[in-house]
């Protein structure tokens, strides 16, 4: 049937992660198929095939002898332009049977759970049925052996690391509060004494800064596979943007849709963070849960039930894993945006008197337990031990190291333009409203513009006198300045000072 | 803030329901506020608001100083070519809040439902909102109070019209039996005693014609709720496509995703085909059940528990509902597709003595059922009631009455080409795949070619001669009918004939 097939164009239309392609509605395809807008099409290319959202074009920029393609098709399918392509029907996916199974109670093993997760990481699953899942596994809608059976699954399904030593320690923050950079701190100080630490972090998903995106402002960190295992040979540690592999990749079109559905799910957050640990061949884990009214874990309670499921699925996958609950009740260091918290990174490394101690402290903390789990410091002197790598200038050193290896280290932008927002009376600063400050650091700009973000000069219950600055906003345009601006001033401030003697 | 304003293009896209909007990834808007691809936005032209699906566009066909929308979010805002148009971030759903309370666990009440209703009603729930409502409703998702608060929200978000008269009588199949149309035949029965029947009906979604499609070849159908009731008052019934009107509105958002979803909810189910019912006004309704292994009951259990929440949930909302369940295992009549099914009830109606006998029997056995809910016939002699109706030639006439009131009768179109389909031995008709038929029918153009479709000439059990006719396909060109051809060619037979003496 060759009335099927088609030459390709490229639409120049970017649908994110959805593949889309155009046809005219008259075109024998549709017709013959009965192809309806918004319909779901595998669209075929010698061997490689994708399956995508069809949009009728009834407009005269396609012809009804030609498909086009958006940029996500065009790039899964890997076209030349006018290379003939066919569309047909989509196979039945067979997995998609066990999610009915466990919409309508069931309980799924590995075996469904591996041909879901499957069909999801080649993006064969349509986003209604990804939300469908979502809210199944929603609460506690994953029991444990379900969570470590969808754990290993998303392991199973994307590619694995060996690094072929022992122990490789990882650590990680469950996310939401800004400024929280102690990777950049605890990667140095780990990797200085001789400890194998390869770290991938994400970019910010929609907060000002991800981990990755402040290190870029200080290394190159879209690294390969093979480029992150140089340079942990020869360092012992990296800290590399983990997007670039296809590491448990049906966790990233899962959060696609957890994101706006915005439903919290145990099971889910367990698997989504172990399975991108054990299949990056960390070993030993730790895990930072920050506890405040505006993180993701809002009780000590909540943080416990947390607790108990990451140590006992870990388990359950063979790794070794530990928690420790922190202060979430306002932001980390002065920075917020790529290379503000760089900034504060690097001052802390390099000791400066005005470092921000609560990043400082936090690191510490958080090394220490980390040198503790691998067996190099005794329970309870992990932390003396690594204030002094940092202090003696060791963890500086290893971070200097860790960034030429990475391709050279860098000096963060600074902005060009700033504000400053001062108090509007002598008193004491009542709270710090962590989510505002963040957006308006988006609004500034970050994490695109890594310069952008705000600088915090107070902390909760500081007392300030009137005029004294509160935080300064910073923005690559005039325009994105006084976008950031207008926002702050139209909402309840950042930081409300109660006045008083 | 005038960057965020930007004159509208017309993209010349169909993205069927759902409005997406065209942006450059480096227009100022998009840089200030933040909008990744695929994010949804409010667009505001106006007074009028849409939420829409935003895609970049990163090819010369856009300035990045205009927007472009596509078909619906073109005619949902209703803007002129060139007109100023504004783009924001979309406003928080309250609504969703009670989303998240049902998928944790908890009941929703009627104010809840209402909210969540009148958002889906207006489009502002996306697609993975509505997928996650559809799997919490998947099953016995919903209990009896949740059904009726559901039917009462969705009757209350749209139009409800008001006959001024009782009994209002409806008839209601539950879907999936091609053939089926006895609605063309019990409301000329029942109008032609005087009973008010107000009829609206669907077009084909899934199958190879809709009691719409089908009457529509007969007479106008997209009648407005003035012009639908000028029928009524002169005829007492009417057929007419329920799609011009605003009843039930947030029934066909759910329906788009539940379809792909393929998840079948009693409660969703129920709330579905009542608010439909209460919103047109009917008080008494009877609703045909076929049952049969490719029908959407599959069961008399599962029948029968469906009637009992029709009818207690019907009584709820003071809509007297009764249920009868009938032969769903093969075809009713002879023609699938929209004009050989009317071809099918006109020979029914004129008495020809060819007139396929299943489907004269099933129109009487239901429309004596309506006469006697009507109170017009004793219990157990509707049946006898309706025959003389019929027979008398009544029907007939009631039914070219209303044709003409409806704009005029019509003669069904024949297809242009054919192909008889001859069975291949002498033998018996071991079945009818009423699915694959069915799926051959549309394949040869219908319901959009209307005399395009299939004709059944055995049935089930029927001993044949080689070379006998089996079934024809008509199509509307040679190549549609090579293609539905190629298709039942490339399957199992439609109606497997097992050879014997």
């Amino acid at each position: 049937m060759a009335f099927d097939r088609l030459p390709a164009r490229r639409a120049g239309i970017d649908t994110y992660q959805q593949p889309v392609v155009y046809l005219r509605s008259d075109c024998p395809v549709c017709r013959a198929e009965g192809f309806e807008a918004q319909a779901q099409v595998e669209v075929v290319a010698g061997h490689r095939h994708v399956l995508a959202i069809l949009n009728h074009v009834t407009s005269d920029w396609l012809r009804s002898d030609e498909i086009a393609l958006s940029e996500a098709a065009w790039s899964l399918l890997g076209v030349a332009e006018g290379e003939a392509v066919a569309v047909r029907h989509p196979p039945q996916l067979d997995s998609l049977a066990h999610l009915r199974t466990k919409v309508h109670g069931g309980k799924l093993g590995y075996e469904a759970l591996r041909a879901l997760m499957e069909d999801v990481s080649h993006g064969r699953v349509s986003d209604i049925h990804l939300a469908s899942f979502v809210t199944v596994c929603a609460g506690g809608g994953l029991d444990f052996d379900e969570t470590v059976a969808l754990t290993k699954a998303m392991v199973d399904v994307g590619e694995r690391i060996d690094w072929g030593t022992s122990p490789v320690m990882d650590k990680h923050c469950i996310g939401g509060l800004p400024g929280n950079r102690t990777t950049l701190l605890v990667v140095p100080i780990v990797a200085a004494c001789g400890i194998t630490m390869p770290k991938t972090s994400s970019r910010a998903i929609t907060s000002a800064a991800g981990t990755a995106d402040a290190m870029e402002t200080l290394a190159p960190v879209a690294l390969d596979v093979p480029a992150m295992r140089r340079v942990v040979e020869r360092e012992g540690g990296c800290i590399v943007w983990g997007g670039t592999t296809r590491i448990s990749p049906a966790d990233d079109l899962l959060i696609r849709v957890e994101r706006p559905l915005s439903l919290d799910s145990e099971g889910l957050l367990v698997a989504s963070i172990l399975s991108k640990k054990a299949a990056v061949g960390s070993q030993r884990v730790l895990i930072d849960l920050p506890v405040g009214p505006q993180t993701k874990v809002r009780s000590a309670q909540a943080a416990g039930r947390l607790s108990r499921s990451l140590v006992s699925v870990g388990a359950a996958l063979g790794l070794q894993v530990r928690t420790v609950l922190t202060d979430g009740s306002q932001p980390v260091g002065r920075g917020i945006g790529p290379a503000l918290e760089a900034i504060d990174v690097m001052a802390v490394l390099e000791r400066m008197p005005d470092a921000p101690a609560d990043l400082r402290e936090r690191a510490l903390e958080l090394a220490g337990l980390v040198l503790e789990m691998a067996g190099r410091a005794v329970t309870g002197s992990g932390r003396t031990m690594a204030r002094q790598i940092l202090d003696e200038g060791r963890a500086l050193a290893k971070f200097i190291s860790i960034c030429e290896a990475q391709g050279g280290l860098r000096i963060p932008p600074s902005a060009a333009h700033v504000h400053v927002v001062a108090a509007p009376a002598t008193g004491v600063v009542q709270a710090i409203d962590t989510r505002l400050l963040s957006r308006a650091a988006k609004l500034a700009g970050a994490p695109r513009d890594p310069a952008a973000g705000a600088t915090l000069h107070v902390r909760h219950r500081d007392r300030v006198e009137l005029g004294q600055p509160l935080y300064t906003l910073h923005a690559e345009s005039p325009g994105a300045l006084r976008y950031a601006l207008d926002f702050t001033r139209s909402q309840l401030p950042v930081a409300p000072v109660k006045a008083g003697p």
